[in-house]
C-alpha cells in the first residue's frame, strides 16, 4: 500500500506551523503512520542548500540559480526520504513543495514557468502531492506577523509586491486543479480555518 | 566585440593547472584581455556550492541533486561573471564547463544525457565555449598523480571504473564535434603537449 503525499503551502506568516500541527493531529487520530518534513530541506544536504537559499548575505543570487538549488534539494529529498516513505506506506506531510517553486520562482521572480515544468518532470517524474493545502492571506497581514517574530531571511526581506505575486501564483494553481488543492482563508479565526482543513481532509480520505 | 570562451577539460591529475598556465601565456603574448575562472565555482555562491559538491561527508548525495547543483553554480557563474565578461569583449578561460557535466554526471554517474541537454538549454540558451581543450590521459596515471598531492575529495574518491567512463565521455564529445574540441594526449612530455595546445590555439585564432 502506497502512502499519501500531503503538502502545505502559503506565503510568509500564514500560519503553516499551527495548521500542520492540526493535520498531524488528524493523522494521529486515525493511526496513520507519517513523517513530517519540509522544503527546501528535509535531508542533511537539503538543509545545507536551504541555508544558502535563506542566507541574506547571498544578495547576488541569480533567479535561475535559486530555482536550480530548490530542485537540487528536492531531488535529494525525494530520493532519500519521500519516495522510500511513500513506498513503505508511510504518509508524507511536507511544509512546502513544488507549488512553492511555481509561486515564488515562477510568479514571484518572473521565471519562465515552462522551465519549472521541465525541471518538475525531470526531478519528480509523475510524482506529485495527492492533497495540497494552500493557506491564503493578505501578505500585508502575514508579513506583520513575520516581522513580530524577529530577523527576516532572504525571502522574507522581499518587497510586498513580490508576495502579492506569490499569492496570485498560489491562487491560480488552486483554481486550475480544485480536485487536488484546498484553498483556505487563513485570516479567519483559527477554529474556522481548522474546521475547513479537517473537512477537506475527511473528503480526501473518503470520509467526508 | 564579443570575447571568446575557452574551456579546459580532463579527468583528475591530467595537468589542467599547468596547461591553463600555458593558455594564459598565449593570451598575454597577444595582449588579449581575459579572466581565468573555474567550475563548479567562480562566484561567491558558486564556491559555496562547490564546497557542498566536493565535501566527502556528503556521501548520500543523489546523482540528480549533484547534477542540479552543478547547473545552479553554472547559472550564477554565467549571469554574474561569464556573460558580462564576454559582452565586454573580455575572453573567458574556464577550468571545466558543461562538457564536465556530460562526462561526470552523464557518462560517470549514468544520468540521462537528454536531461543534461535540457538543463544546458535552460541555463545557457545558445551559449557554449568557442574552443574546448580536452586533456586526455589514462585515469590510472592521472590518479597516481592526484594521490601524491594528498587527501582526496568526493569525486577523486570514486572508483577507477568511474574515471574510465568519464574519459570515454570526453573522448566521445571530442569526436562528435572536432571543430570545437582539441583533444591532446596528456601522457606526452609537457613540451609536446603544450606544442599541440599552442598550435590548436593558433588555428582557433586564425593564425594557424
Amino acid at each position: 500500500m502506497k502512502g499519501k503525499f500531503i503538502s502545505v503551502e502559503g506565503t510568509e506568516g500564514v500560519g503553516k506551523t499551527t495548521n500542520i500541527q492540526c493535520i498531524e493531529e488528524w493523522l494521529e487520530a486515525r493511526g496513520i503512520a507519517y513523517i513530517a518534513t519540509r522544503e527546501p530541506g528535509g535531508t542533511a544536504l537539503g538543509e545545507k542548500i536551504r541555508a544558502l537559499l535563506l542566507d541574506k548575505d547571498n544578495t547576488a543570487m541569480a533567479a535561475t540559480a535559486e530555482l536550480l538549488l530548490m530542485f537540487a534539494a528536492r531531488a535529494q529529498h525525494l530520493e532519500e526520504k519521500i519516495i522510500p516513505a511513500l513506498a513503505a506506506g508511510t504518509w508524507v506531510l511536507c511544509d512546502r513543495f513544488t507549488d512553492a517553486t511555481y509561486a515564488y520562482q515562477g510568479f514571484g521572480r518572473g521565471l519562465n514557468r515552462e522551465h519549472i515544468t521541465q525541471l518538475e518532470k525531470l526531478v519528480q517524474g509523475d510524482l506529485h502531492p495527492d492533497f495540497t493545502l494552500i493557506l491564503d492571506i493578505d501578505p500585508e497581514l502575514g508579513m506583520s506577523r513575520v516581522r513580530a517574530r524577529g530577523e527576516l531571511d532572504r525571502f522574507e526581506s522581499e518587497a510586498m509586491e513580490f508576495f502579492d505575486r506569490v499569492r496570485t501564483g498560489y491562487r491560480e494553481r488552486a483554481a486550475e486543479n480544485p480536485a487536488r488543492y484546498c484553498l483556505v482563508d487563513a485570516s479567519d479565526p483559527l477554529a474556522v480555518v481548522q474546521e475547513h482543513i479537517v473537512a477537506a481532509l475527511n473528503i480526501f480520505a473518503g470520509e467526508g
